[in-house]
């Protein structure tokens, strides 16, 4: 059997580290990771959706109910969009990611990707035969070069991927910018990834009103506490969504992420302190990195910072090797196109935490 | 913005009613209900892995480990292969087939399925731009039509979708009919949906051995009890599997599937008594059905039934609404291709949910 051709030229996926691997290569004990490489919520989930899911375990013999307008309804409140704008990811923003190019895309269509963003947009863009176009996000401002994605729209450019705030840098796009970029051409979608939005406090839903061709990505994986149980959501106009369920996976969002997500919702106490516990240990790292000499660190609107080690005398790989011995799991950014041999990327912990990665990063580098 | 073309064709997928719509229409209790309508285990997930579950929630802020090793090996020991012969699907089984056509096909490959069996097949593939080929179940006898099948392939053909036993029609493909169709070439892949196979006591794993170009797809939504929780995986030759391997999405199976998948393969008195109780109310069901004069009911090596209402002066259409009213949910067939209008299917349901089925059934028909 051959696989199509698009397939048999890609790279096999090479996962992240399991955290099973890390104990046995460096000899760590369980008890002193921190995992600082994924940008989770270090708080918990919301202690009513572990109460909802226990409640729900005893029925997971029976299939997910394929009609989640309840939960629809929700994310729309959430939102402030209305329900029939929502479409629902049953594995995270990556499926919403997914759906867009199943809908959307033809083979040797293009895409644009300010570098160095989100590497996942590529990674599934590419099975379906569309051309990645690299733009420019400056790293020395830390803003996106809204110039560079100008420059390479073409007639084959049906989508332009903008991570606002951006991953790994941390920072937004101005809804200057975006706007400038979604009236080139209303064929072309801007897809404004969100997945942070609530560390910035800033969204570009209002666009939705002004524009047809916006498409925003939303993921309970952060703020909302819910990385394990892959729900994503995407808002547009009715048209696009309307596309979309004509190929959405009908039952990916299991019973027990569906009763996690409404019971997260459903607990705004929850969700705001989340948010401002969430700020205040970025502003904490922040504050505390700016004070090593050695580190370049990047301002973040996110739950993330990048800081660049060049000064330190290791590269990032060098020094997440020596962090990662010491049972502090963070991102070495190498792989993310853009950012070069120096970046690592640390997301927001614990107070508790926070304290003694700063302590243990002060060592390394000493 | 235009959906390709494919997309914009298609119809938009109609989703099954939710239990709360049909309370709602048919003013039913819920109490009254019962499920036959999915194929699912009736008896509830198992014990071990409740609290398996339970002990995993309060991780859920973390994302699923994306080395699903240790699965895979419960998985392969369970099947009698390699841990590198299996593929996991975190939304069932479909996630598997999606992958095949995300691997496998091109626009303009086509597919051959055996009308009736199992439609998401279609809705999948045609996403991907495959034609369906339709070759024939022979009703009359309940088996397959090989020559159905052998009269269609071409050199378009890139695969040949067999589900044994086969849904709706409850019998197997027979082994030696399974290898005359994977002996034509070996550059068409023969898909052998397991997805009842513990019901049958009938797997074609040995056919691995000989063929290369075998797939076969199985679920945890049946046997074991986990359709809630939306696990599949698939089986084959190293190589496929590493095929799939590169277009797989990475964590699309949650932290909570993940552990209930490990609780339930570890948890094997629960699945022998799960496998001898479906049979059982299979059995019972069968020779109930049998006794009602104006049936025309299949025998069944999996754990539902499909029968034919033709003689009692209903629809099968007409009959599903009567019985919904009583709160029988159960499966209209006229959307699956070739059953016609007179077939409706029923799960296995425990002994009290069974006995009640049967008396509202003959009070509905009589």
């Amino acid at each position: 059997m051959k696989a199509r051709k698009v397939i048999a030229e890609m790279d096999p996926y090479v996962p992240g580290r399991s955290q099973e691997e890390i104990i046995q290569e460096f000899g760590v004990k369980k008890e002193d990771i921190i995992k600082l490489g994924s940008n989770e919520n270090p708080f918990g989930p919301s202690k009513k959706t572990i109460v909802a899911v226990e409640e729900e375990i005893k029925n997971i013999n029976r299939y997910p109910e394929s009609d989640l307008r309840v939960l629809q309804e929700e994310l729309a409140n959430y939102a402030g969009v209305k329900p029939s704008q929502i479409i629902i990811g049953g594995d995270g923003a990556d499926e919403v990611i997914e759906d867009l190019a199943k809908t959307f895309i033809d083979p040797d269509d293009e895409f644009i990707v300010p570098m160095p963003s989100y590497m996942y947009y590529e990674y599934l863009f590419k099975q379906y035969g569309a051309k990645p176009v690299h733009a420019k996000w400056d790293l020395n401002e830390n803003k996106l070069d809204v110039q560079s994605i100008l420059d390479l729209i073409n007639e084959k450019t049906k989508m332009i991927f903008l991570c606002s705030p951006n991953n790994p840098t941390g920072t937004l796009a101005s809804k200057e910018d975006i706007k400038t970029i979604a009236n080139v051409s209303e064929d072309i979608l801007v897809v404004i990834d969100e997945a942070y939005f609530e560390f910035a406090g800033v969204t570009n839903i209002d666009l939705l009103d002004e524009f047809s061709n916006i498409f925003i990505i939303r993921t309970m994986s952060k703020a909302m506490g819910l990385a394990g149980a892959r729900i994503g959501y995407g808002i547009s106009s009715q048209e696009i969504i309307d596309y979309i369920y004509r190929i959405k996976p009908v039952f990916s969002l299991t019973r027990l992420s569906y009763v996690a997500a409404l019971a997260t919702l459903r607990d705004k106490d929850y969700i705001k302190k989340s948010i401002e516990d969430g700020i205040a240990s970025r502003e904490y790292l922040y504050q505390e990195l700016c004070k090593i000499d050695s580190l370049e660190v990047f301002p973040s609107n996110s739950n993330f910072i990048l800081f660049g080690v060049k000064e330190t005398g290791f590269t990032a790989a060098e020094l997440t090797r020596k962090l990662m011995s010491r049972g502090m799991i963070v991102r070495d950014c190498t792989s993310f196109k853009g950012v070069g041999e120096y970046g690592i990327r640390i997301s927001i912990c614990t107070q508790e935490d926070n304290e003694r990665f700063i302590s243990i990063l002060k060592e390394v580098i000493s």
